[in-house]
């Protein structure tokens, strides 16, 4: 079992691509894994079940490698399951290890022990969020500051209910850039764009946004595709060309303070 | 010079004392040292400058040690002096490295090249705050939530005007644990106590508290000592003796939210 220790085994770090990307956008990719390592086991779920929306965000890791590669944008992705730890939720809410995620118990996180819970906090959510961390501090100390675009899938049913947006644009505190992703997605393509939909900040969504953007007062959105319009290479491939334009459109629309003036 | 390496120089992590600690306070210290690493060099600053308070807090971390004592709390400080990096400021702040401090420049930091900024970040910001990261998030993990207190001091005299001011308690978005504080202070201390002063969050010195603190929903506050009052180890001791029941007193008087309830 992991340690306490500082040092996390390496397969568990944050995930970086395009490091040296000049782009101002960077992509957060939380639920991009349905890797389960040995080290926590299947956590007694079906290969079926590892394979489901339960287990990551189908095609959000495809489409963010889509809009990376467009928008010369950095590129931060967690490489496992939000099963065994779900790095956008705080350790201490119940989500962050789910014993239940939609219909589906998750046998192997019901009734974690202290020390259970506290060892996944160290291999996976502390690795994936000091090292976003890190990166988001380095180009804020390069400039310009960057803006941080979380992005996601959602099931096109919940709990048997069919869902007619196909994509959601959530903010939190700032709705800077929400506002103006919305009005460009809605101008630029036909998608069924909601705002604050299938999910908003009231659902415990937004906590990268919170740790990671809100802090230094850099522009920010959440980003929810609808899953079965991204089931394939080609169809992330195609939402990556839709939406990579109006993040690029938004950016421009949206007053981002450069540096903060100190004193004291 | 440190590369941007994710393992900066051993001597640069963030130190944590009391790391067992029961109680549910976190004691951080960002300006506790004036150590001027050799690697970064004295910036050009005479002896006497190098142990003014433009180089450190005097006083801040004999005080939040006796307070750790008291409290039995943990307690996280930071290695290097605030000239070299402020830890207490975002990257892109001017004031991070500050090319003057008071009526006092600082040779070494002025026109400091956009590399030399990154290795203090990746040297002295980084392992800083992800260390104070990992140890709040712990604490966070086993419960109850931990409630943050930043320990600073001042100058009796800022550019030839004396400071009346005391014990300034400073808040930022959150102001639950700094009201409960006043109140104990003005109840419990002759202390000429008052809320954000000499600084305030307009200042830009609550940077910690919004990194550390606000996206958790975690209760925090600033002390601000004037540094005349904690002017040697004696002191230090007093002064500890007669806050820590008022950090106390306060914590049984906030509502402080053990956990958050999540789905989605």
């Amino acid at each position: 079992m992991p340690s306490t220790s500082e040092s996390p085994p390496a397969e568990f770090t944050a995930r970086v691509e395009n490091r040296d990307a000049r782009g101002r956008i960077v992509l957060v990719c939380e639920h991009a894994s349905n890797a389960f390592p040995d080290v926590f086991g299947t956590l007694g779920l079906s290969n079926e079940l590892q394979s489901a929306h339960i287990a990551w965000d189908p095609g959000a890791l495809g489409l963010a490698r889509g809009l990376a590669r467009r928008l010369d944008a950095l590129l931060v992705h967690a490489p496992v399951s939000r099963l065994v730890f779900d790095c956008n939720r705080p350790p201490n809410a119940s989500g962050a290890i789910t014993p239940q995620s939609e219909m589906y118990p998750v046998p192997g996180n019901a009734g974690l022990a202290p020390e259970g819970r506290l060892s996944r906090v160290e291999a996976v959510y502390l690795p994936f969020q000091n090292g976003l961390h890190s990166e988001i501090a380095r180009r804020l100390t390069r400039g310009p500051a960057p803006v941080i675009v979380t992005v996601h899938s959602f099931t096109p049913s919940w709990f048997g209910t069919p869902r007619d947006v196909e994509l959601g644009i959530i903010h939190d505190e700032d709705p800077r850039y929400a506002t103006a992703v919305l009005a460009e997605a809605r101008a630029r393509t036909r998608l069924k764009t909601e705002l604050n939909a299938p999910y908003s900040a009231a659902d415990g969504v937004t906590h990268t946004l919170r740790l990671q953007a809100q802090p230094y007062g850099l522009a920010n959105v959440m980003l929810e595709i609808r899953n079965d319009l991204i089931a394939d290479a080609e169809a992330e491939e195609a939402m990556a060309e839709m939406l990579a334009p109006v993040l690029e459109a938004a950016l421009a629309a949206v007053d981002i303070p450069q540096s903060t003036e100190i004193r004291g």
